[in-house]
């Protein structure tokens, strides 16, 4: 029997503890090839290098573990692998973990799930896997011990083409964690605020920081209110952008 | 009463002449502001500078129209005209016209909708605008007449809370054209191909660029089907990327 082939991205960077972590998470599974970006892309969504060439460097390959540094984006990182590094169509696509949150909308601006998405255009069943926290040496003990049976499943079960799923784990002990619960995108947006800087030149600049405002705070089904009672939230996702219940309404404007 | 206020952005940046064509078709509903990126952030997608600052710059301010360039992505200029630089919320936000299809997956990669389904999060009604052509000096004859009657539609219907609309043109004349067609969202994805390009130094580089591979070649109702029968498709866009469907199927694998 062939050996399982799988592909590991993220956005925090090839030298993330995250990225560490989810090598050591997936190691029992199969041969494991590392794209990883150079730097740090958080918030670099689906985006693809398109007037930048990609270049991509190898940076450690033993009898399991292949690593490449990329310089482009998440997205960037999936396409090359796909079309360059590869030898062939990986069984599993794993992005993370994520130093920060990606549930809600936050789906839409991240790096990690852009990586996930891409990769299940192509049929690959894919997981992107991230701890709401933004803390570099945050502790992935919870997900070390309890990722490891979602991955299971998904390897048994597989996924439905161009699906992929977006799990998010609560900063939590492994006995506080209340484990999985499957859910919805919490309805959302980013209140935002632009912090000024000035520079030597006495020119204004802005670093753009906020905070998520929650539009279903009742809902017990959607991520954000499941993290908040320690549960790790699953949304199956499908970057199908059609809002169906709108195409009749439209039809009748008679444009 | 109070004159409307129109926020316009773009992904192909402040000097694209499809910027230039949405002005002079926005210009008869109210005063606009321009907030446009530098340079060309094609490909963007919904991305966001958050570890280098934003800054930005007005170029032109006359009774009816300022215009302002920004230094970062098309959904840092929707933030930034949000956050810094609009007197108050814009009651219509409009991007593009796009040099380039927008239609089917290429959505996701889109820097023109990004900025588009960003105001949506805040309830601006909103509009991306594209042609089908990478030509930089595409003819924008067809939208400038036809458009209009869709900008005066969403003003007088307004749109749902995080509803946008992804218009994409085919490139016909006036006569060819057939009109609006509602549609969803092609099921597709992007066959990527890696052009190796070598640096005096002999290093290689690849530039990514690839083909459109539509699922769904017999849907009549997708929009990359009704864009080959010259019609201009419009999409209902919602940035809730939940599969629905798989929500029950998950719950019985009992996680």
């Amino acid at each position: 029997m062939q050996e399982r082939l799988i592909l590991i991205s993220n956005d925090d960077g090839i030298s993330a503890k995250g990225l560490d972590s989810l090598i050591r998470i997936a190691q029992p599974y199969g041969k494991i090839v590392v794209v990883a970006p150079s730097t740090t892309q958080s918030g670099k969504s689906h985006s693809v290098s398109l007037t930048t060439p990609i270049r991509y460097e190898i940076r450690h390959s033993s009898k399991n573990l292949e690593k490449y540094v990329l310089f482009g984006t998440p997205v960037d990182c999936v396409k090359g692998a796909l079309t360059k590094i590869l030898p062939r169509k990986p069984d599993l696509m794993l992005s993370g973990i994520n130093h920060g949150s990606n549930s809600a909308i936050s789906v839409v601006y991240s790096g990690t799930m852009g990586a996930a998405i891409e990769a299940s255009f192509y049929g690959i069943p894919s997981i992107g896997l991230s701890i709401v926290t933004h803390d570099l040496d945050a502790d992935f003990e919870t997900i070390e011990k309890t990722a490891p049976a979602l991955i299971e499943k998904v390897l048994k079960q597989g996924l439905p083409d161009q699906v992929s799923l977006n799990v998010n784990y609560p900063v939590t002990t492994p006995e506080e964690f209340k484990g999985f619960k499957i859910c919805s995108q919490t309805k959302s947006y980013w209140y935002e605020d632009f912090e000024e800087t000035v520079d030597i030149h006495g020119n204004k600049s802005y670093f753009q920081h906020g905070h998520l405002v929650n539009m279903e705070p009742e809902n017990p089904n959607c991520d954000e209110n499941a993290l908040a009672e320690n549960y790790a939230a699953i949304v199956p996702v499908r970057a199908d952008f059609t809002e169906y219940k709108m195409i009749d309404k439209l039809k009748k404007w008679n444009l």
